[in-house]
């Protein structure tokens, strides 16, 4: 990725118009518990519930006019899938969107609700899927994160968070297949090289603590996680050598950590992040991220697309 | 209560190094149920998890040096007591909470952990024993609302709304003695007359709306009520007359409805407010307060100080 300041800026810019600046959110109240001084971007109260939109957004106004004229299409039944489903919407094109039969009801009429023509299938079938429908109706597959323009998208709550607090010491992001770790540590380093980032992921699926060890993409066996959005067994072929360069470290956390992050996030922070959003919760509670007291730290709370189901969950951990 | 901007100025310049100034939050998920272009104000984010800081710290900050310095007392369980204690610690001062022994064990430990002197009484007799120590030790009584640097340190939440926003259409509090509301009205129109203001209160303790229909402070029986930080049976001396002056009105909400919208706040704001800061909610909700779609309306979020129990009875509600 031919990464400078200027992609990330223009990024910004074509988006703007259509998803939430978020606010960088200070919780005092999670000072103790974390051992540092606690920031939070909250992309939970991004529009469609998930930093998704960002990427989605500037994929679709990158696209030729005729290209998009012709519609798009994803497999997904998550926030990637909203979010194109929404961003299709508000530029007036066609959104398929692939969804596994086995999906929840709710997640399949949400993704209805905002516009898209939902098509089930078999799990395993669904990229097969996608990629049929593509050729047949020449729409165009927009991939959840393996993507330069979707990787500027991310990047973008990057740029708002250090405008916001120059200052920032240590930012932290969940990380599945590596959109939103690549895109943000390359634009915080861009304005702020001392700024170190960090990446979280489930210890079910350490694709990039593999990887980054190695120093080559690993992919990993397949094992559950609550962290129903982090679900890659691979990093991006165009994610990873960004994280390489830009990022400080991948850290693993169980889910019982990150499930007391949640509930840290909830009780004493007032706000509600998916379990996949608490990652870097987690990973400091677990002690994987080392911090310091006087240390400003910002956590990217990447979504909140959960149910008070989930919520109630969080009385019978630990 | 002489009021001029003035008043509610020189009570920010006094606590803002004490206080978080809280942000304005932009909410549009709650757009399309409310009805309205919705804003809240995240006042569950505030230090002690309450607006409550902002008085207790006016009012202390208020008391000449050797009067501080004796102490200060209250009778208080829940969020005014928490400020008090939180407020008198970051002073270097001693304070004694009176709390009625039937109070969660949790509240008492939770004041005991910000510093200050618990004790315990049964809950009729908290305010003569609360009487009494001050007698004893010298010490200041601060009242919960009733009081000008009180209501005055509650309202610069409203500068800091019309601050950020200066085109908000209405301002929704939560009542009960008043002294939120009385502040926050006079300070929204100190700065712009046109903005209207409201306040909400739970149907079992409607002493506002009866007392405003009639003209004088009036006292209601004493119902429960789920908004359990709302408990005034009779409008404050002080905050009455300047409610009357300045605020538009004040609704009833049901106990079904403002569980409603705390529960709309939580899945669909991401943010949780305790049952108390949901009256507002509710009543936009009941159609007891009306709104129009393209009106820019600001619900204070009064505090967050809830349970998880209490969020898992949200599933209970229809």
């Amino acid at each position: 990725m031919a990464v400078t300041l200027n992609t990330f800026r223009d990024a910004r810019r074509r988006i703007a118009p259509y998803i939430l600046g978020t606010p960088l959110l200070r919780l005092p109240a999670l000072d103790s518990p974390l051992g540092c001084k606690v920031y939070v971007k909250a992309e939970c109260l991004q529009i469609t519930g998930a930093f998704k939109l960002r990427g989605a957004m500037n994929k679709l106004l990158s696209l030729p006019a005729e290209q998009l004229a012709r519609g798009v299409c994803a497999a997904s039944s998550g926030n990637h899938g909203r979010a194109l489903a929404y961003g299709a919407k508000q530029l007036g094109t066609s959104a398929v969107i692939v969804i596994p039969r086995t999906a929840p009801e709710i997640k399949i009429e949400g993704i209805r609700a905002l516009g898209a023509e939902v098509v089930l299938s078999d799990a395993d079938a669904r990229f097969a899927v996608a990629e049929t429908i593509s050729q047949e109706r020449g729409m165009t597959i927009v991939p959840p994160y393996d993507d330069e323009a979707i990787m500027a998208g991310q990047g973008t709550l990057g740029l708002e968070i250090m405008e916001e607090c120059p200052e920032m010491d240590m930012v932290i992001t969940p990380v599945s297949g590596g959109g939103l770790l690549s895109g943000t540590a390359a634009a915080v380093k861009g304005v702020s090289p001392r700024t170190r980032v960090f990446g979280a992921e489930p210890d079910a699926l350490p694709r990039y603590s593999e990887s980054l060890a190695v120093g080559r993409r690993v992919t990993v066996e397949r094992h559950e996680s609550v962290a129903d959005a982090l679900v890659s067994v691979t990093p991006g072929e165009h994610c990873f050598p960004c994280v390489q360069q830009y990022a400080d470290g991948v850290a693993p956390v169980s889910d019982e950590y990150l499930l007391k992050g949640m509930r840290l996030l909830l009780t004493e922070g007032k706000l509600l992040g998916e379990p996949s959003a608490c990652t870097g919760l987690g990973a400091v509670l677990q002690k994987r991220i080392a911090v310091k007291p006087d240390e400003r730290v910002c956590f990217v709370i990447s979504g909140g697309n959960t149910s008070l189901a989930q919520v109630n969950a969080l009385t019978k951990i630990n």
